[in-house]
């Protein structure tokens, strides 16, 4: 019921790339160091975040990594599902009436359905421009 | 980031047996049928319960589980917690300093905290009283 640590990276290097100077790109190494990040790990999940069209990656010896997007316009909710598919805090959060073998007299799923649009609102409204200008607290 | 399964058997074990008129036991067989849920692991799951001292299991032919108190002070939190261990959204969600190598200069973990401090309460809150009248929905 934890954040995996794929995902905690995704966050953090996204913190840390949306507050680059304007025009700024940030290499995997100058990442990786900042936010003491496995240095293999950190090159697949920018991949991955870049196939998402959440960062954008320039080729070349001054190349590296910068957000697809405003800052306003990338969320937490963005980054996590990018690398970790959507996200569902219990079984019965998926939206269709299959979750699980319950289904038919299940009690539950009301609350735990409540619980997670709540976190998801949360994690949607935690976007990147909120970090712009912040220092490290 | 999801509930496990283990938690899950263990909240629908324990909602099943608040909805038992006073007085009643249910046994294991009872449960597992009732809520589907595999026998050998709902036998281990409500011996952790009854350590917890969320159920009180009674021995012999009409033998059987209730709850250990009253409906109104067992809360999801409790049974998740007793299952699961303490329940953090995020590394960062340790109430102690060493969450991770990069405490000191963190700019997530204010946001993590509020989150888990959200759902913690949101799981308090949901107890066990507020099944005893409710039908299947």
């Amino acid at each position: 019921m934890r954040l995996t640590k794929k995902a905690d990276y995704a966050l953090r290097a996204v913190v840390y790339i949306s507050q680059l100077p304007d025009g700024q790109l940030a290499s995997i190494g100058e990442i990786a160091t900042a936010q003491r990040t496995p240095r293999e790990f950190l090159a697949k999940i920018l991949k991955q975040l870049t196939r998402l069209s959440i960062l954008k990656s320039y080729q070349g010896i001054r190349g590296g990594y910068k957000l697809a997007r405003n800052s306003a316009e990338v969320s937490f909710l963005d980054v996590i599902e990018a690398v970790e598919g959507k996200i569902f805090l219990n079984q019965c959060c998926k939206e269709t009436d299959d979750c699980c073998e319950m289904y038919s007299d299940c009690q539950l799923r009301h609350f735990w359905r409540r619980q997670q649009a709540l976190y998801i609102a949360s994690l949607a409204r935690e976007t990147m421009d909120r970090y712009r200008d912040k220092m490290a607290t």
